[in-house]
């Protein structure tokens, strides 16, 4: 890949603007029962007309064969190798609430999780507990206290909290307490470094006082901890890219890896034709906006095949809204595949469309997987979107002399 | 490329099986006397019906433009960057024997050469001396002794043979004796580090000996040792993906390979029908198989263009069976190309298919280097196939949240 060094010495500030529609899970396969993707099966003219004007292709956000979280296959759209910027799962779940993450915390993602009587766990989940019950829990657990250590317990929902340690010298090199399987107790955490000794110190010292609080509080008799993380080391899409880019997105995990890479947050509402609005209201402000759509994710998530294709129609009906603003660089994809028939993110290649009017169009007649994979992008890897953006918005000063 | 630690991290051990069936040599081009390569001639009806049901492309096993070995391009197979571990020819020899590599060994591929009577190499190859002789030449050569070191003397075939010195302390940090063209007197084994010095010392008493035993014995008269190898330090396919693998292969070296890479070997016969036996008798035991066929390679390095299209044709006949067995990911690849039109191995891409109920078939239509091209794997690297296979087994957990 090309080095973050040389794309910034390369990158120009210019008017002209790039607009990312980023469909969440938008990738599909065969639905067993039908026999085609939700994209082959959707009417979806306006997505199929903006292929034919398009670079077409399919990505992979992080490797062939990968399944990729949300956060990684983000941090790939955005130009970062999703390998080497490793962003912990206490991280991603403190971006997930809107936790205002500050330069001393280390956080963790915490399960609610059952005990038996000799300690060992009966189920990592507490059976998937109410999310009113875990805000009770958290409130008890906020009144733990460790000296020099500022503690916060935040719901996230069901059985899900966000643990945050906040103070001076604190270190995220320290293993998870959560054994990941049942029928053992809960593990002690360890310092994976010298300098993380009093963390885990700290920590072991937390979950002791918060066994105690949650005892006969079954099924959520116990906490478990786990991807300990520190706010990463990253450079800014506008330090990398000179950009002045703005993120609409109606989710909080997706609005706190936005701000992460140095994006402007705008405040939107839920629906596409919210977020539609903000960005209207918005356009002249920025050069380059995050456009996030969570239904198509949502839909495939849950297994429903015919409300991921309502949701890709209704987008589909978006599409000449978002064309008239006339972005330099108009780029359709997803941060990952979800396919109904799966219920959950794959590692199946994403479709990606990139319009502008310096493409030599690839003249794909369908928006669908099987269609775009013959465009002249081929198969190639979500990091190089970016690059391609930036490329055809002119953003990018010529390599060498 | 994705550092092992992190499939590691990812892999899970599932019931799901991976078969691979390596047809060696696969690759053809088109023959000048018939204008077509020889899957193109070939009626391959059940390989053409494969590609429509798979995910097509074709692999570079090494890099465009490289004509790989069978070592490195198995190792690209298998997941590993063939660049990177680098198994030294000493070792392929060794494995191409079957003979025992110890943990102290170094390894040294060795020719009989002939030296005129100023000691100046004239022929390296020693006129392709017949096996029979090599073999009376290695019996003598088992006389000479070296203190505190134990040598082996194995024939291979022709004017080619494997030296093998056993000791505590031995380095493979050692130049080759062999310079390579004629004209010019055998070279001294030279150190490369420091502590390769007595290495160098006991070749170079080895190899003084070993003229003495030779003399008057022409053409085979001199000894040339190259590519010193000890047993490569190489993390284990059930090591890395948690796999139960086995080998089914009826050729020494390609077993030798399985079990430097972890694979349990099983016993076969020499057809193909042999190693199906195998295949189904052993089905139950193992999750991923490594299916190596060899007369597709012999026929292409015997420039035999009419024997290769047979050989074809009759592991078509084969996949209905392979098929039965309900493999969860079927891979049909080549290790590397063998044009019979150039009577050995090359560079031309792979043709490869994988076929999986998760995937979103190319609806390629015919089993041919030209046509599995334009499936949406396009041209990639081999190193690939092991993520694929492991994604759509689904034995891979998802990377970040």
């Amino acid at each position: 890949m090309v080095p973050l060094a040389l794309i910034q010495d390369l990158s120009e500030q210019t008017p002209s603007k790039i607009l990312f529609l980023i469909l969440d899970g938008l990738g599909g396969m065969p639905h067993p029962d039908v026999g085609q993707s939700e994209l082959e099966v959707a009417r979806i003219p306006n997505l199929d007309r903006f292929a034919g004007l398009s670079i077409c292709g399919v990505t992979d956000p992080i490797a062939p064969g990968i399944t990729p979280g949300s956060g990684p296959s983000h941090l790939a759209l955005f130009g970062y190798d999703p390998i080497r910027f490793d962003i912990g799962r206490g991280i991603l779940s403190a971006l997930g609430i809107d936790f205002p993450i500050g330069p001393n915390d280390v956080c963790f993602r915490a399960n609610f999780a059952t005990v038996d009587g000799s300690g060992n766990i009966t189920d990592r989940r507490a059976g998937r507990l109410a999310t009113e019950i875990n805000r009770e829990l958290c409130a008890l657990l906020r009144h733990i206290h460790v000296p020099e250590v500022e503690i916060f317990v935040e719901t996230e929902s069901g059985h899900r909290a966000l643990v945050v340690f906040r103070g001076e010298g604190l270190s995220d090199r320290v293993t998870d307490t959560d054994p990941q399987h049942t029928g053992v107790p809960p593990l002690s955490a360890e310092p994976t470094q010298e300098d993380a000794v009093p963390m885990a110190q700290i920590m072991n010292g937390f979950l002791a006082e918060a066994s105690l609080v949650l005892q006969g509080q079954e099924p959520a008799n116990s906490l478990l901890l786990r991807g300990a993380a520190s706010l990463p080391d990253i450079p800014t899409l506008p330090q990398i890219y000179r950009l002045s880019p703005a993120a609409i997105a109606a989710y909080p995990m997706y609005r706190g890896l936005a701000k992460l890479v140095g994006m402007e947050v705008i405040e939107t509402g839920d629906t596409i034709w919210d977020e539609f609005e903000t960005l209207q209201q918005n356009w002249e402000a920025y050069d380059f906006f995050y456009f996030h759509v969570k239904a198509t994710d949502t839909a495939g998530e849950d297994g429903d095949f015919n409300r991921k294709v309502q949701v890709l129609e209704e987008i589909d009906s978006l599409i000449p809204a978002l064309l008239r603003l006339q972005p330099e660089v108009f780029v359709i994809t997803g941060d990952h595949s979800s396919p109904s028939a799966l219920s959950g993110h794959s590692w199946h290649p994403v479709p990606f469309a990139l319009y502008s009017t310096t493409c030599i169009s690839d003249e794909i007649s369908e928006f669908t997987e099987r269609a775009l994979v013959r465009g002249s992008l081929g198969r190639f890897p979500a990091q190089d979107a970016m690059l391609l953006a930036m490329g055809h918005a002119q953003k990018l000063a010529k390599y060498g002399a």
